[in-house]
């Protein structure tokens, strides 16, 4: 059975491709869920990709992904250097987890510098634009199909 | 006349009794309602209890135990180190409030000593488990029956 | 053709007037949109006003002015201190932006006198009370008129 | 057999209800100890209650403790801010300790907001008044009489 | 009768509209000079403009203004990051006190941040350029004439 | 009536006149008491002298001055540096306190420029050397005899 | 042509896969290697593979990748933290930089969650065990073959 | 022959007695030059007076001190704790040196706790209200006629 | 004539032995004082031990030290991370200071890293155990036999 | 034709050659410029020689140099550590700035570290004794003279 | 069979005797070499001494070890302050690890007070001049002999 | 006799004039060992010039120089931010040092700022391009020929 991925994306990624694309490029989220999806299939995978600007709303989706998720790739956003209550989510969550950033956060302002996700997270990948979501997905098919 | 008190719960309390046991023990919220409505009575209490995940249901509870309510007890959970919205929106309330955390968060990482709640609460009561409520209960209820 | 200016208000303001009016004042939200709306006209500026006291609420609505705002004026009440989120909602928006503080936060707590969103906006206007909206008001007509 | 209960009170609380009430209430020790004891039949327990100036004298104390104590009830005062000994000490101690403070010492001076003690004791009561420490023997009780 | 407001301008400030245009602007100080008069009529004030590279000179010039000023309009320029003098000699007038900055300091170097001046002003003004001037001459008005 | 003027010393005063007199001269502590007493007649006030290398010795000697003490004269030597419990115990005097130190502790180690009794001590005398005693007397007899 | 990519590694990884498998796994960098190798054909590139205990060694093959490399991905082991020297080597190289640690930095000791590196590198995967070696690859094949 | 003593004082003394009495007491500065001058006769001494709200102008006064100024009682006030060049200008000079602050500075905000002119100083009184220029005479003159 | 050795041990260490075997070991203090009587004989010493939880008592035998003391061994305890009297205590002693820790402290709590005693002592030996006793008297018997 | 270069001298230094000789050598400041005016001839260069203790007339001094100067020499001595009104006057300048300590400020007391000035300088030379300044000449006319 | 004992030492050592010797003293590393040798074959162990100024060859040395040591003693030198690469290697070896220092490091400057090499030393000791060799070997042999 | 003067040079240096011209120029190495040797014989010096990318080589280098180097001109480069190896192999030297920056460092990166060399160096130049090597020799000269 395919196992099934939840990506879950943090606060202005719905502009993901419209908002200041040097730093962000113009790929949008809807194109990040095609190529998972087309990657997916090959991986015994399968997507669950969600969206929100509300933090409350992420720690709920975290809180479903518990029922029948067997992997999170998550992309915080603002959220990943602000929310303690994130973390706290995903640490009620089992399986493994992968941090994405779309931008290298630690080439950006200090306050960047640090996430609270990355205390949770197995692995970390930033700076590799949207490719990141896919390379997140294939370590993640690799950690579940062992 | 009874006193209403108002019992506020943040993010990921939902989860209680079914995450980390280790760290927040087996009862859950409800368990926890219980106990409280079962010692409320022979106090001159009543109870209203509320859960979110969402910073701004806390803010917004809170507003309505302005209107109605004698007293608050709050366990802001994650929200206790990041949140000055909810610090503001304790200190528009008049009565007293009490902060309670399940684990004694002085022993755990860094990020959770200090709370933004504490300095608006009249007592802050951590790491007595499940027990911090009705304990809290009964100060609250001393402080209101003066 | 008028110029649309969103005034955005964050966590607790609806209580504005209300609450600690030692702080505050005693003027209400609905006493600064009657204000602002005043001088509108005469500045060719029509006005949007909301408030919400959801972090991700404020960030919808600062989407919305990037599709019909021509500027922004932002009172992020205590999110100015934490949200790194709304920091990035402003940074989507082109036109110029306005921060707002009914009070001096450089003379209350320590906590109080970093805020996120200054390092977007253009002005920042602090301890003027409410007239800090309609000063606000006339500088950015000011900018939007040149 | 009723567990053996040490309270254990730090330097200047041989004053209490004396000095300063505005912060810390008028009841004496004396009143405290005739609380707990009134209490301490229906729970299980007895109690021994000491007070010192001297650092040295409270880990003589905690010392024993150790030899017929079932769980210590410590107001460290000022030593909570300043004693790594007490710490030590209470390290030795296989029991659950609860540290209470009469005041909310997190809305006091800085160095009043960190207390080594925490990191040893099981649970922390703050801001009650007096209270604590009957707050602070229901909890012990229920801990040991499981 | 009239309030005579004296609006004092810190180091360098002579060079107001010669230096660095991209940050302060074409604007000379006589060009605000104008405009403060040009509206002071309106406002029942009068103005008395003042300008000095030396810290002393500024302590001096605020020692007047206790004789015969209603307000205070302080640019402090690079004093502000600096002088406890200034923020004392400010302690000492009684009528309301308004900062003003050119630029938002907040989006520049860390030590620009922090303005001594701040702890005293009752309003705080940066970034809307010269227009600064004016809108402080506004508000002080309105405090001034209620 | 003459004042009790109580002038209390702290660890390794003892040794006043013996140890390092490079940084302590060579007076000892007999010689201050004898300077002391002789003027204190003059100045309306009674000396009463005591030193301890023990914290909850001063501790206690402060509660005796709470009894018959019009005024302290405290060098608290090291515990300056370390003890919130002689500090906690001068918040509970009424009287007037002068702080004196033999050496100017802000030429020395950082960690002595740090006293926690100078936020409570009215006046601060340090580096005049065993003078700094009589100078505090003086200052106290005129407080005291106002 | 085939893309030259050097993969560089610092101190210690000679010992992969036989030290501390519980952090850094089984494989050994021969692994690494041989896996690089087998999707390199793929990807249109060639791979460089060496290791130093050496920091200026490790300088020194940074300056030969100036002559014929296309793309660095490097693990600087421990010198990530306490290395400009390689920080400055990488900045003399104008290709893309994919830093890579086997273990997620971040969760470990407070020193290892800075790299100098990071402030050079385009791209950064931490915590995906060896398998960050061949994502890092893949990615620099897109950048190289776009 | 009469040992000269400048007495400098820093900015805002000159409102001494004038602003803020319940900080620095009634007395003027006037006051204080009239107590030391009775005073420095019996001492053997004579009394040079100044007061300037100009860091330079303090300076100078210690340059003309070097000349024939056999010690200096100085109150830097706010430039105690900004001006590094007042702490060069005072090294400069050969003869004891004693600060003077009329309040405790230690009880005041934290960036008044620092003095640079400590660092040279050889005895410093604080918070004797203006008694501590005539302690400060009093200990000078036994340096002097020793 | 043998050199007398005073071994002075900290707070708790009178449950050495019993206390934390994990950390500190099985041998008690008789067992440690034995082994160095032991030694003694060979080295030319004589060895004089003693422990107190009192910081007072431990001052008062450095204080006996100096006068028939020729080297002192100091296991400072917990008193070793808050205690500058014992620090100025040692300061007045001439001889020879070997500070001895059984465990690392550097690799415990950040609070136990720092040492205020070892800004005096001449050798500081952590880590090696009971053995530490030991190796410290012949290093000293070494310096006093030269 | 020549270029004009101006040589600003900060505070204390009038006394230069006669103030601690240990730190800053004998040689006064007229040597200084007699140096300077030797060797400027062969650089094709003018000298205006200044020095003041007051830091607005260093401002002004800056300004003069912006209406002929072709590059500034300055030693801003004390007002380096502390002067942001200088830092923002040599902002205000367009040509060469090169900055001259006489002792090596890395080797004092750490507030002598940071030079504000050296955000603005191209070049900065300390420690080479009187002897930077030619130094500093000999660089600027390599600059000018391009 | 006797256990093998790797004495390496860091950068600068091979000075030793030569530089500094008010720090460091007079013997040589070949003298501490043969004390080591003339004491181990009592201890049933064997020397294997060496030195390097490269970080990576003290790497190397410990890779050595890994082999054929049963325990290595470690002084760092100037790499104790800056080397994670040396801690990590540390880290790869099983046998117990004693770190020396020559001189005291905690009375020297700041930044000589961490070792990042103490994080995996099971005994420290500084101090003790050349003599810490010995002792680290006796303490070694104890440990291996058990 | 000649002074023979060693020019030491950090990490990276060997592409001086290829790397990034736009912060360190044009001109190479050997450009400046020419331009050096070129200066050389008219100050009665001779040039040793050497570079390297291992820091323990420029240590070696450094104890060459104890043998017959008359003085040493030395541009670390990375290594001044992270070697306390290389500032105690230059506290073995006993003849004048000049450290040499190439850009001014103090307007760079904050972890640029601080060079442990220049609490060593008797002179630092910075930020005068490769011109600093020449004014260091002129200097050196200056110190060797008194």
């Amino acid at each position: 059975m395919a196992h099934k991925i939840y990506i879950l994306n943090g606060p202005n990624l719905n502009l993901l491709g419209k908002r200041q694309p040097e730093i962000y490029g113009h790929a949008t989220l809807a194109d990040v869920q095609a190529d998972c999806k087309a990657l997916a299939g090959d991986l015994n995978c399968e997507i669950s990709m969600h969206q929100s600007n509300h933090e409350g709303e992420i720690i709920d989706m975290i809180h479903h992904a518990r029922v029948d998720g067997a992997g999170i790739i998550i992309n915080p956003a603002a959220y990943s250097h602000t929310s303690v209550a994130i973390l706290d989510a995903l640490n009620t969550f089992d399986g493994p987890v992968i941090e994405v950033h779309i931008s290298n956060i630690h080439k950006r302002e200090a306050f960047r510098h640090h996430s609270y996700v990355s205390a949770r997270a197995d692995g970390v990948i930033a700076g590799c634009g949207v490719d990141g979501y896919t390379l997140a997905l294939r370590h993640l098919a690799r950690l579940l199909n062992q």
